[in-house]
């Protein structure tokens, strides 16, 4: 049967058709009257889907340039920090604050769990200078409690920066970024806004912004103020990645499309359609007897789910690869081979989620011994969704 | 009369029309084997563009982001290096030695011109840890010797590592990477390679990866050893801009198409074109009474001509945009107002390159009151095609 190419990864995500035909058509210089408009057009819009009033900076990288952004732009070497890691970004936080000299402090948790707010709160000490963590930990699929988190760094004073890497998070988690006080949160594009990797973007409050002045780590490409500088006059500091600014643009168009011409409805159209697409892949999965990995706190950015006993996940990846030309993604770190991924963040509908999951049950059949019985995910999936229809006038994020 | 948006910029250049569908049209995960023998095979072809036997990395981000790469892997706080900055990008490498805590000596030349080899062997102390330079300073237009520089370097020793922004020079400039012992060279994707901004190369010597060894200053998303280590398995160290991989590999097909299948013979067809184009408008501009910027070491990648006595260039820019949707560019830095600026980087052909010295005729006729002689423009630079079509079997870059 002919066979589509399909992500079904955590990112990259499937891209807006709207948004390809915008980049491939885009010719326009970034030091002109026309860029400008569309820069800062994009920035004000970013602000709206992020939801916060705090200046927004888009810049040209992967997530990774701004998570490093928000190291570099904060810190001074010798400065003690709190990282909260419980997967392969937790430990990526941990890394880079050991690369820019800071003395590390980390509170790990297993592959798949959460923190203790007790324990941060134990080890929130007032020579902590910040906290850095993940909104949804894209290795294992479980979402963190940002708003506990926050309230128990807010309580501790203004000295304490709250970093949250919400990559995977925006678009896929209710967050009230400034009402909880996140100091800096961080996007990229080939997450729930639909287009490819290339642009990372981020919200700073003026705590951080103040913070800048006195951090004394090196930094000149990941400078926030001199972008910061440079973004309000309707340009960023170097040049950017100006196809993918056309992209960016008529993904925000699209969200806010989705909240009949409301961004704020639109991005919470995006986050519970996420949520729909995630309870219909729960559901699925465990009606084929399969575990989740993150069963106490799963994300709505993606579903982790364990590969039946004896079978390596690799397996399963391949063989949804061979079949389907359908990408999901295995364990990543000490995960890899005994777990795999299904994304629902950004551009997916009803029937990319039943078919990913009627799919599944076909690669469950190849794969292992036993037998499935084709349909009963599918089913369990239709049965969610039709208990959400029935809560509601009408099926979330079906315009 | 219809105006089409074109860019004559020194980057973003125009974008070659295959290389706008293959990035349109892409939906790989950068972690398969599909992506991974994609992305083996843009780095083989990349060390064939640059004419290099050393590794080569690809990173997403603009060409500061490899330039940020080429101080902070190589350089510990305290270093000396010596900066040679005749232009805005000149200083670009002072200002980045700076920000990581460099000692910095400067050869400083006037706008427009270029360095003395002399001055450069009297200030080549054993201490200078490495030597930052452009190739061509895009915001003059003029070509620095980088033979004549890599020969003074080399024989200061091993301990001296010479590190070339070729940003706008790769593919508009004859350069011999290895031979002449370049230790790092950096290109950029909206140059000669054809393709929006997003990704910059470099290619790195056995040299400097030894240096790296022992280089302190932090980094982490620029960190070259990381990048080696996952390009060896053909990967990158963080979500690569995958689209713009797509974009890339046809570019490099094209070029390689250029040279009737040898890439080589493509890349020095592709500078042919630019240095053709370039003596087609220094002709055509001198033809119309102007005088060019940096007359005694031009390079191909761009001419940066006066605004004649009395015209503020900003004037000039903005009437090719009104009239003709043609973007060429100001001066930068002190010469914004001075000069303006045509880019003969990558994607352009004798037609792009009449009808610019044209269109520049109706805009002198439009600016200044003095009376313009339609068609000597034109006329000048047809004598130098013409003559370059009789020294060759065919014309340059005509496939």
């Amino acid at each position: 049967m002919l066979r589509k190419n399909r992500l079904f990864t955590p990112g990259p995500t499937p891209i807006l058709p709207a948004a390809q035909t915008a980049m491939a058509s885009f010719a326009m210089h970034h030091r002109t009257a026309d860029f400008r408009a569309l820069f800062s057009r994009v920035l004000s819009d970013l602000k709206q889907f992020i939801g916060t009033n705090n200046d927004v900076l888009v810049l040209t990288a992967s997530g990774t340039g701004a998570m490093e952004g928000a190291v570099s732009n904060l810190i001074s070497p010798g400065d003690k920090v709190l990282v909260l890691s419980a997967g392969k970004f937790g430990e990526r936080w941990r890394d880079l604050a050991k690369a820019f000299g800071c003395e590390v402090e980390v509170i790990s948790g297993p592959y798949g769990e959460t923190f203790s707010l007790d324990e941060i709160r134990r080890k929130l000490t007032p020579e902590i200078r910040a906290v850095y963590v993940q909104a949804t930990e894209s290795s294992t699929g479980a979402r963190h409690d940002v708003e506990g988190i926050a309230k128990v760094v807010r309580a501790s004073g203004d000295d304490t920066l709250l970093v949250v890497d919400a990559i995977t998070g925006l678009g896929t988690t209710h967050l009230n970024v400034d009402g909880w006080g996140i100091d800096v949160i961080i996007g990229g594009s080939q997450k729930a806004l639909m287009i490819p990797p290339g642009l990372a973007y981020c919200a700073i409050s003026e705590r951080a912004w103040r913070r800048m002045e006195t951090a004394k780590s090196p930094r000149y490409y990941f400078d926030f103020r001199k972008e910061r500088k440079a973004a309000a006059k309707g340009e960023s500091a170097f040049t950017p990645a100006t196809s993918m600014f056309a992209a960016l643009s008529t993904a925000l168009d699209f969200v806010r499309q989705m909240g009949d011409g409301d961004m704020v409805a639109g991005r919470e159209a995006l986050v519970n359609n996420a949520e729909l697409a995630a309870a219909m892949t729960r559901a699925g999965a465990q009606a084929l007897g399969l575990k989740l990995f993150s069963p106490s706190s799963p994300s709505a950015a993606l579903t982790a789910i364990k590969a039946p006993a004896g079978v390596n996940s690799g397996a399963i990846v391949k063989e949804f690869r061979e079949s389907f030309a359908a990408v999901v993604a295995n364990g990543q770190g000490e995960m890899k081979g005994k777990l795999f991924r299904i994304a629902h963040i950004g551009y997916y509908d009803y029937l990319d989620t039943i078919g990913i999951l009627a799919a599944l049950e076909q690669v469950l059949a190849s794969v292992t011994a036993t037998l499935v019985e084709y349909g009963a995910g599918v089913r369990g999936a239709q049965q969610v969704y039709a208990k959400s229809i029935t809560q509601k006038s009408q099926p979330v994020g079906a315009r």
